[in-house]
């Protein structure tokens, strides 16, 4: 985006053209040479004043910090993963005393995109990130950083766009996930996944075959269940065919609301958890531990990883950090184990 | 606001200021009034093209439409309510091709505040809002609304502000949950709540009364738990401590993240769920029903609540519903009886 097309922006060249001097003739003024007579000058420093015209040289830094307002995008806020990692951005953001704008894509990239756009006009001094699951062109988020506006991405990361990166491991949470399962005598274990892939989920799918891989236990593409990213009693329902095909002894939920779907499903079918089937489920709800049973979970260091994100992002605004690109952290998950995993008596 | 105070606005007097012409001919050059020179009209339209004059019977108009945004403002989303009333927000959104900017106060009355102050910067076409609760002083929402801001109020309402507003019925489910416990045999019956009562807490509390002095059960003062608004361990202390001294056989939650901390209170005082102690909690987690044992809730109508604001919002930017001060809409909760209320063999 060039100075010229910024709507309501005055510049040198707006300031020249309305006084009918030269540009030369403004710089001069504004910098109270003695080339220029003083009445020129003080018409000139009268009009900037009037017309809200910042020097240059600061313009930009100024610019930079003066909306005090950082966006938050994300695919959605009913998944407490996202909630909690709200809080830990929030945590920051109060002690910079700047707002947090949430936006959400919903998982769309054609909403992110249009978000995106509205960006643009210098709503936001920065962005903290999780990219929706089916943005595959990233022109929309070079474009911002082209403008000048921080992006520090925060568990769903495009991993081609220089920027800072916050993640945690999912390929080893979802192979410490499985080890377990196969630990508890599981033979035959499902991994229970959403349609439209993010790619946190493809690493949860890798993690997962690498610990069946490391027991020798083929893998069959039957045993990945692909069910709706909304909880819907279709995924229930879904769940209950591929359970009474494929009769699997272990079940690994990958998203949140799929643990009730997973639950429903098994007390649908009469099965009982853990004794017929185990299950563990990456979440952060905070119900886990008083389900029936409770259940065994990949932890999720939400809050750690958007407070980090957010303190990468006003280093950043700060001039602390300058590249960006080279903070790629991992913080890792913890499995919690509960009931639904206990070998049975 | 006045114009005057308004950054970067240009208006008929910045013209003529910048110009050096009376404010008339200004306007009478841009009305393309015979009264005017050509060569001043020509020199007075491309200079209020240059600094992006509205002309302004058009100026309110546009503005009011210009951001495509509105702001939804509530205390928190870990809360199932939130989530899914902004899902029932966004379909409204979505339709109309806007953008939701979603705000946090995190429950309080000074974020609210400065909030507000952002928002009067005409960054939003309309607000959503929930309020916190502890806003006393509404003189920052009045602002907005003076400055020509619509503001609809979902679930939690500022009373004394007229605008329109959408809730549910309160003290009426609180009556239901009561009579619910009453009917199943408990004759002492304690409700759990948060401390800096909102004003939908209150209208719960009254309701629960309303059911025990309708069987002649007196109300103990004792009988009131109040936990932290967060879900934290010593919220479950504190309710093992009452629960313990005052030996309820029934509770009300009256928030949801206090299930959790019931439930374990329970457990860790050997208490079975609903043989020694039944709960209802206000709820929309659909963990709900995969609980040990399933709970039962009070369900609020909160999708629709979401959809209801925002289609009465985008009603009054379109001009269709004026006296939006009229509008006061109540939608109905549900008890949905699971096992935690059950009447034991």
């Amino acid at each position: 985006m060039t100075e010229g097309t910024k709507s309501n922006k005055v510049n040198m060249k707006t300031l020249a053209k309305v006084l009918n001097v030269s540009i030369a003739t403004i710089s001069k003024a504004l910098r109270d040479s003695h080339d220029i007579g003083d009445e020129t000058k003080q018409r000139v420093i009268e009009t900037a004043r009037l017309l809200h015209y910042v020097p240059n040289p600061y313009a930009s830094s100024l610019r930079k910090r003066s909306s005090n307002t950082i966006a938050i995008v994300i695919p959605e806020i009913a998944d407490s993963f996202f909630s909690q990692a709200i809080n830990g951005i929030e945590s920051i953001v109060d002690q910079e005393k700047f707002h947090a704008l949430i936006y959400l894509t919903h998982d769309s990239y054609e909403r992110e995109a249009q978000m995106f756009n509205d960006l643009t006009s210098g709503r936001v001094d920065g962005i903290l990130m999780s990219v929706a699951s089916n943005t595959k062109d990233t022109q929309h988020i070079q474009n911002l950083q082209k403008a000048g506006v921080p992006i520090v991405f925060f568990d769903r990361v495009c991993e081609d766009i220089p920027a800072a990166k916050i993640k945690t491991d999912d390929f080893n949470s979802a192979y410490i996930a499985t080890s377990h399962l196969l630990n508890q005598g599981c033979k035959n274990i499902a991994l229970v996944t959403i349609e439209g892939y993010p790619s946190i989920l493809l690493a949860r799918e890798e993690g997962y075959k690498k610990a069946l891989a490391e027991q020798n236990i083929k893998h069959e593409e039957s045993n990945i269940i692909t069910c709706s990213n909304k909880y819907t009693q279709e995924n229930i329902a879904v769940l209950k065919d591929h359970i009474t095909k494929t009769k699997p002894d272990g079940i690994i939920a990958t998203v949140e609301h799929l643990a009730t779907a997973t639950y429903l499903a098994c007390e649908e079918l009469t099965l009982n958890i853990p004794q017929d089937i185990k299950v563990v489920c990456f979440t952060n709800q905070i119900t886990a531990a008083i389900l029936n049973p409770p259940l065994t979970t990949i932890l999720q260091p939400a809050y750690e990883m958007g407070r980090k994100a957010a303190e990468l992002l006003f280093g950043h605004l700060s001039g602390r950090f300058i590249q960006m690109e080279k903070e790629n952290i991992i913080l890792p998950s913890k499995l919690v184990v509960r009931d639904s995993t206990r070998i049975s008596d």
